[in-house]
């Protein structure tokens, strides 16, 4: 197993500075981590520092409570595509799946799909939140809406990551991001059927797989 | 003190139904808050439901982190006062602030400000992750840009709430947004200086005080 290959190298922490974005792509550079994701102000300082690699640049919409308008939030996605942005992770605005306006949730993510044209789109959607209803909701507008990936935390119980698989299509994959540590964690995450990790632990990981 | 004159009337909960939302401006209503804080997505309804009385509707703008474009911080608050918004509190890019990027933040506020033209603008820092000179800076900056608001959390040390009050203009008011569960508590803050409470307990607070 090509560990590296899963990795999403991410640093999406509060206080971030220059100097850690060049980190982070020269440790995706090191590591062949296939992508990294940042906050949207620093899209374009990453794309600057990875314009000779073909590392893809990801970032965060209407990230993490996804309550803003979906004008908002197509906006901010093309802004993020303009500055450089090769993949779009958008947090799913979950008071409208709660309430059941499903429809809503639905135009949601075709807008924002629609304005980025082609490029990857993840939904970011905190299924511990959820019920089971609720999670087969979410993947069968995901599989409707024929977008690339689902993101759920770390924290997610094993029974619902399942859900999600039974009825998800072909198409659609799974991210998990979040507080991830150890190869182990990751394996197991793999053979559940995930095919992207975020996580800040990157290096730790992989040097502890290098041992 | 009235202290109901003090109280923004809060619900940036991770999960808000359409009845949730009905609620807060019920009690707006009987309390006679001068104002309610609700998420981007919201202020529409809320503007429909308060259209009759003369409550402010206060949102966030790239609330919490405030690591977004300018340009989307700039299109999320004219469309959230297209939608009804009468105050905006805008998250300011901390990573800026921390990178000495002093120009920036000031040109942030500057085009929001601008956009919004005359509607009051609250700036929010968590000035916990600040040091005093930080404090200053951000001060300084908010009374140069003639803002109405800094808004920093109940977490803060009182001698950094003491530093805003040091260096702060007459223009700039201070409001203090978190876990806020007692009159006690609101009277030292007003006793500080502060001239807004952002709280999700109002009525809590309220009824404790008809006791």
């Amino acid at each position: 197993m090509e560990l590296n290959s899963y990795i999403e190298h991410t640093n999406l922490e509060n206080i971030v500075a220059e100097k850690d974005i060049q980190k982070l792509c020269k440790e995706a550079e090191k590591y062949h981590f296939p992508s990294i994701c940042v906050h949207p102000i620093y899209v374009a300082y990453a794309k600057e520092l990875l314009e000779e690699s073909n590392i893809q640049i990801s970032t965060v919409i209407g990230y993490p409570f996804g309550m803003n308008t979906k004008e908002v939030k197509v906006y901010e996605a093309i802004d993020a595509i303009t500055n450089g942005a090769d993949e779009i992770e958008m947090s799913i605005n979950i008071s409208m799946l709660k309430n059941k306006e499903y429809d809503y949730i639905k135009e949601e993510i075709e807008e924002v799909r629609d304005a980025i044209d082609g490029k990857i789109l993840k939904i970011i959607i905190d299924i511990t939140q959820l019920k089971e209803e609720e999670i087969i909701k979410i993947t069968e507008i995901c599989n409707n809406t024929f977008i690339h990936f689902i993101e759920i935390s770390s924290n997610s119980k094993q029974e619902d990551i399942e859900t999600i698989m039974k009825h998800k299509n072909e198409i659609l994959e799974v991210k998990i991001y979040g507080n991830i540590k150890t190869e182990k964690q990751i394996e197991k995450f793999i053979n559940m059927g995930i095919s992207k990790i975020g996580t800040t632990n990157s290096i730790k990981i992989m040097e502890g797989e290098a041992k």
